[in-house]
């Protein structure tokens, strides 16, 4: 087992934790700023989040949803118009009272998400059924100041994007929420290979503002739950507060149905506590910023014939779309080269030096399984293809096996508690916020959601005994 | 002549600032946000934002320069350390000073640029000459509090990108300086069809905190310019202000010379300023959102062989890479379909009907000459290929043209007045701030930049008759 002070980060087995905070700094994915709970993005990671973004980005557009911008400044009035959103968003404001060298005569607010600044416009934007539905999108920065910050997971300004949807009724808005998080889970699975549980959020864990959240719950390598997207439908709260109104095809005014949801940052995050081990990040193909690094090896691996090799084997592997690196650094071993790789998640790497060369071969290592093969050098390219194909469904399986296996039904209390302790569980819940209130005081766990696609089933409630609610069982568990 | 009326916007000829106050209201590009200064970009404007986005971002990646995201929130005091930038940059600063519901012991500047704070971090990420250069870029918000705020062109909150580099030397980091703005006159000329005068900033007008500042300086229809795009080379004063510092090869500790450079949503302004004409928009091709809108025509323009034909038609289009979006509104005359997207600048409009169909042919409308010719529907895609590619040069063309014809030299200050007040003026510049400001006061024009090309000459001063500075005739005019 690598030592804290090999690789420079505690074990993931010893500290999650620290293992966690010390890997991010690490591998360079991201540094604290200046100001607390602040997040400097590093190219590394930065560009784990570009990958994703651009996943995401396509689907939005591809089911018709245009990107647009609003401002960052919400004057607090349009903030307060609806109840309940204020409400839960006042704690974490940044406020603005001084511009241009004088102190505002209204302050302003930093957005912590847009509805309320969005709203005001859908408001002149839609006059009847033909301007209907209004699809748009917008990637930003959002600020919520943050009391325990920690990086990518919970950081005062973070980027996400943010869909909001105007429609005719109640069914258009449902059927909408349910696409995004349909894309949410498509991205999700398909591209960070996590595995999350889609479902609703109960009544005391929804959006402020909302009549119905979806959220995806993944489960990260302590055990604990991750939320990685949410997808509300506001119902016409929204619409009510910020007089969102059409005509219909026979001249009636009615209210929109409106919808939001949100994709972000911390994203980053959940890849690396889903996938990483005690040698650091372990990095999905789809959002690795180098699919493989070529390390060349012996005295002169910077120069002659195994640079050329190596800058032949880039291009080949560039002409198949493959993300490489070329590390050729002579004045560090090879076995720090080795570490600094496996620390930073890259999914495969090419060892490359003169005996190689000799033989027309390479050593291919792979990161998650730690084996290593000799693959010829002529058409080595569709090879590391196909391992890469792979190494993305093998790490969704693993994601969903992980998850499937540390999470328990619980029919009491107490099986409640220990199952809670490290995983998820499936439960009955009457739904009292007390029920609620007790398990999250005395284990820190909360219904995470009542996953959509749960089998119908009734009875007494695991925590107090009485009659349960949701029609199915609940997933609880401690989160992030 | 169109009647503003009958379009809602006021000629260009007429009244140049209100049909492109109005223009951008009218053809959906932007709204004003509740806050003044503020800008909602609307998915039409957004997108040509995209697409340039997409262009600059490709060539700043492909030059090996990787992005990042750094905080919104900078500490007062990190400001201060550079003194020119800090002077330059107070009256238009907006502060965050309640935070979490408190008021927070230092306030927060909400980035303006981003110097003062990727300086800090340069300073800890920089440690030996094998760590440069360093090269970063990023994408984001930043406010600057504006008195006379314009959509796109001033607004408090803007969207840009910010690359911000470190070098071993001088000379490296003038090459950067100069590789940037290279990429930013590619981008403007081939992309955005704007035709700029690139060259050096004199001292008055360079970036607070810059030894030397390139900038574009592109001519709009109303003769003024716009400054679009800048590459500031920072010498040692950032680096001296935030300790970053770097050991050479034989152990020497020295200052890194760092460089700066932006380009903005003004870009938008600018391409609406630089091609548009009383009709409205016209988007040069590679930044229009829809490159050609396909009209149906007759009672049944929405069913039937009519919408079929449109169908094909568009899949056609859409495997050649064409960008195109479908008008079959049958509650609209075809009168406003084609007033409406002339207004909103879609350079071609290809009409669609059941004669044009039993003929096998098209109408083709042209945006630009306002011609129209017939072209048979097999095979239009490639055919609306090559007239996107036409347009796309002949719109650069233009812009040259125009800026040349409007552009004299002059050798008195009867000359350089008589020529500011409908164009540029190249003329002889003493270099003294006296002279700039008479000229500034008495005609609000500046010395927008020393031109890179320019033909080396000497001589008196156009405004005061001393001996000329620069070695070349400075371009002088009123600017946005």
């Amino acid at each position: 087992m690598p030592k804290a002070n090999e690789l420079g980060v505690t074990p993931q087995s010893e500290d999650f934790s620290a293992w966690y905070n010390e890997l991010v700094l690490r591998a360079e994915l991201a540094d604290r700023g200046p100001v607390r709970g602040t997040m400097i993005m590093r190219p590394y990671g930065y560009r784990i989040w570009e990958l994703l973004q651009a996943e995401l980005d396509a689907r939005i557009k591809a089911t018709g949803h245009d990107n647009v911008y609003f401002p960052l400044f919400i004057p607090e009035e349009n903030l307060r118009k609806e109840a309940e959103h204020v409400e839960g968003f006042s704690p974490e404001l940044a406020v603005v009272t001084i511009a241009g060298g004088e102190v505002l005569e209204q302050p302003l607010v930093v957005r912590p998400t847009s509805e309320a600044i969005i709203g005001e416009s859908f408001s002149r934007w839609i006059e009847s059924w033909r301007d209907l539905p209004v699809l748009v999108n917008q990637w930003c920065n959002v600020v919520r100041w943050e009391l325990r910050p920690r990086l990518f997971l919970r950081t005062t300004e973070f980027l996400w994007q943010e869909g909001h949807t105007a429609h005719a009724d109640e069914a258009e808005a449902t059927k909408e929420m349910l696409l995004a998080a349909g894309f949410y889970r498509e991205v999700t699975e398909q591209v960070a290979a996590m595995s999350p549980v889609v479902g609703d959020k109960t009544p005391g864990e929804r959006f402020p503002g909302a009549e119905r959240s979806v959220s995806l719950e993944a489960m990260m390598r302590d055990g604990r739950a991750l939320q990685s997207g949410t997808s509300h439908h506001l119902g016409t709260n929204f619409a009510q507060a910020f007089d969102i109104t059409y005509a219909t095809a026979d001249g009636r005014l009615q209210h929109c149905h409106t919808t939001s949801w949100g994709m972000s940052t911390r994203m980053v995050g959940g890849v690396i506590m889903t996938h990483g081990d005690d040698r650091g990040l372990i990095l999905p193909p789809r959002l690795a910023p180098y699919q493989v690094v070529i390390v060349t090896l012996g005295a002169e691996s910077d120069s002659g014939p195994v640079a050329e090799a190596a800058g032949s084997l880039r291009s080949e592997l560039g002409a198949q779309g493959i993300r490489s690196r070329l590390d050729d650094r002579t004045h560090v071993r090879p076995g720090f080269k080795f570490n600094e790789w496996e620390l930073r998640g890259v999914p495969l790497r090419v060892e490359l030096g003169p005996r190689d060369l000799a033989g027309g071969s390479v050593t291919v290592a792979h990161r998650l399984s730690g084996e290593k093969e000799q693959l010829p050098i002529a058409g080595l390219a569709p090879a590391i293809s196909e391992r890469l194909e792979a190494l993305q469904v093998d790490l969704l399986d693993r994601s969903r096996a992980f998850r499937e296996g540390r999470t328990r039904r619980a029919d009491s209390y107490a099986e409640l508690v220990e199952g809670v302790a490290t995983g998820f569980v499936l439960a009955l819940d009457c739904g009292n916020p007390a029920c609620e209130a007790r398990l999250k005081d005395e284990t820190t766990a909360t219904p995470r959601c009542v996953p959509l696609d749960g089998t119908p089933e009734q009875g007494p409630c695991a925590i107090c005994g009485e009659p349960s609610s949701y029609g199915t069982r609940v997933l609880f568990g401690r989160a992030y």
